[in-house]
């Protein structure tokens, strides 16, 4: 795809427990952090629209309040735990047709404010006998996948112990990740377990945050910098999880049909991806996010991680900012976070997770939606 | 703007209080009706993407399973009561960007199957006690613009009923509408006070309801139908609802500012609009728009109902499918719907409502955010 979109900005909050802090707050500090990290200054008045990727706020006016942004058109994006992704890619179509030439986009997500977090949240708007009384929860989901994996491939838990240690050890780096300790793989083994194969160290955590980015059309782009980041491509999936598509278990079918779209719009294959942050709520959802986007075969996941492949100073660094597990996952930030670390390491910003001259990045979020019983799946490509 | 983006096919499902159908019934019905509404025909298979407008359900994947719309891409838009019109705005931006040829935009809501409808379930999400016991209604806060334009303008209860009788008698004749009886204006203003000056018959019932509209690019258009019609600009406004920009009370500062962005985008101006839907949730919040979206100047709302200008046979009909006051507002499913009428009217086909040969119309959908702290409105335009 031509260079005609580019991210121009980012800036986000340190992810954690933010008992202190409220969702305007939150927004109101991503925000003037995104406003402040752009090389040649922006007013607020040159935001043209804006995108807000949440599950739980609603309304484009969650955005307006504590921006002062009034007045330009704001929607609101939810997908799941691929919103934040999501409202990205909606606002670079309306980049990319011409519409505006300045866009914000927020993700936010206040986790830690509701009794039981996520799942209390979930179940009330789900039904909650579902959630808590019949155990449908989400890392039983996900856990199953990984025992399918082992049983057909040959991988194991020390596997999916490899995968938390490194994202915990790049989360240790990363200035603005919720946890900040490192592990070990008998740490991450002899943890309890939470749902076979996941111990508690294969999850991520329940936390709060929010992000920024700007985006601007090529015509406008160096007034605001000298080094953009341009997006490249976008795709997204759907799938009806373990109905339909879903024939083994093995992977989300969801991830992949998102990929190959954002590779073809992008015009590249996955061999010329060369950092990536994607979706790891779970462990064992990276290892099978490695197969589902091309970076290796159906069934060599584990290899990736066993090889070092994936490792900050491998040839292919995957989640380099901790990623879900160490930075933490709030829903519509988690996405729009990822955008902000390939928009920094494509700009050689990144600090101490910097992976040395990556010049094609890439972002994916998946998620579950409708109870449940359906997952969508974004990914988004963006290049020096 | 040019001629790219096109309607080629709408579907909607009979509003109403559908305690007989599930969320995924009624979205499968609207579905098949809009598949079958295409001049000539269409497969599933060409759909390339989606997008679902929906104020509760959640997520792309509520749009694939009762649709079987698995692989491609879902994203869902809620922006308050105008959720609809921005899930249509959103895709209509993919389009004219080149991404997609041909997409599907489904608006859904069940209001009616938990206790109390709309305030129950507004009230679990934004905090129960600020809505019940704070007696800070939607009727409520709608009504207040009533009393302000009557204080500074002359405007009366009667002319609010009189938009009342007009929406009903439209209704009447609408073959989708939830309610199909006409009023006086006695009726209306002896009917029971909701929230003064607002009655029983001033305000919108609790609907369910579903529609869906096929867009294509004007590359394949004409595969689709000989008679497409255009989608011409969009706007988006959002306002701090009282706060902010709302000096006065008089109107929703959300549509003026969506109105100006869609007629400059479209090259129109106000005069040029032949036929409209718009958002009635309140016979008053009709009154506030024929001022706000440019039909007649500030404080001359009322003259255009006493004058019959917009009356089915006025020289601007507005509302000739009835309006939310008589076919009913089912939160996403709203703004679809207007569009599909709009796409009726330009295309000759609105039956007993038809409005003699009409070239322009504009579809506007006004909707509260954030626990009603703030505003979201969204307008589109439509030629034939």
């Amino acid at each position: 795809m031509r260079k005609e979109v580019a991210v121009i900005g980012a800036g986000m909050i340190h992810f954690g427990e933010l008992f202190d802090k409220s969702v305007d707050n939150m927004i109101e500090e991503a925000y003037i952090n995104c406003l402040n990290s752009v090389d040649k200054g922006i007013e607020p008045k040159e935001i043209e629209a804006a995108w807000l990727g949440s599950a739980y706020e609603r309304s484009g006016a969650s955005l307006a309040v504590p921006t002062g942004l009034f007045r330009i058109p704001i929607s609101r994006n939810e997908n799941g735990c691929a919103t934040g992704s999501d409202a990205f890619r909606n606002a670079c179509y309306a980049v990319k047709a011409g519409i505006y030439k300045v866009v914000l986009v927020c993700g936010v997500e206040k986790m830690r404010d509701t009794a039981g977090g996520l799942i209390a949240k979930a179940a009330a708007k789900s039904g909650i006998e579902m959630w808590r009384y019949r155990a449908r929860t989400m890392p039983a989901f996900f856990g199953l996948r990984g025992t399918r994996h082992f049983h057909e491939f040959g991988s194991n838990r020390e596997h999916l112990a490899m995968i938390s240690v490194k994202n915990h050890h790049n989360g240790s780096l990363y200035p603005y990740a919720h946890y900040k300790f490192e592990t070990t793989v008998d740490q991450v083994l002899n943890a309890p377990i939470v749902s076979w194969p996941l111990g508690l160290y294969d999850c991520c955590p329940i936390t709060d945050g929010a992000c920024c980015v700007l985006i601007a059309h090529a015509d406008v782009a160096k007034k605001y910098t000298d080094t953009p980041v341009w997006w490249q491509g976008a795709g997204c999936g759907v799938d009806s999880w373990m109905r339909g598509l879903d024939e083994n278990l093995i992977g989300f079918p969801a991830t992949a049909i998102a990929a190959r779209e954002a590779y073809k719009m992008a015009g590249i294959t996955p061999k010329d991806i060369q950092v990536a942050e994607v979706h790891d709520c779970f462990t064992v959802t990276e290892m099978l996010d490695y197969e589902d986007l091309g970076f290796c075969k159906k069934g060599e996941g584990h290899k990736m991680i066993e090889e070092g492949v994936v490792n900050l100073d491998g040839s292919l660094p995957v989640n380099p900012s901790g990623g879900l597990i160490a930075k933490g996952h709030p829903i519509g930030a988690s996405g729009v976070a990822q955008i902000a670390e390939i928009y920094e390491q494509l700009r050689g910003t990144a600090g101490k997770v910097q992976v040395p001259d990556v010049e094609i990045g890439l972002q994916h979020n998946i998620g579950l939606g409708r109870g449940a019983t359906g997952s969508a799946s974004v990914v988004n490509i963006l290049r020096r």
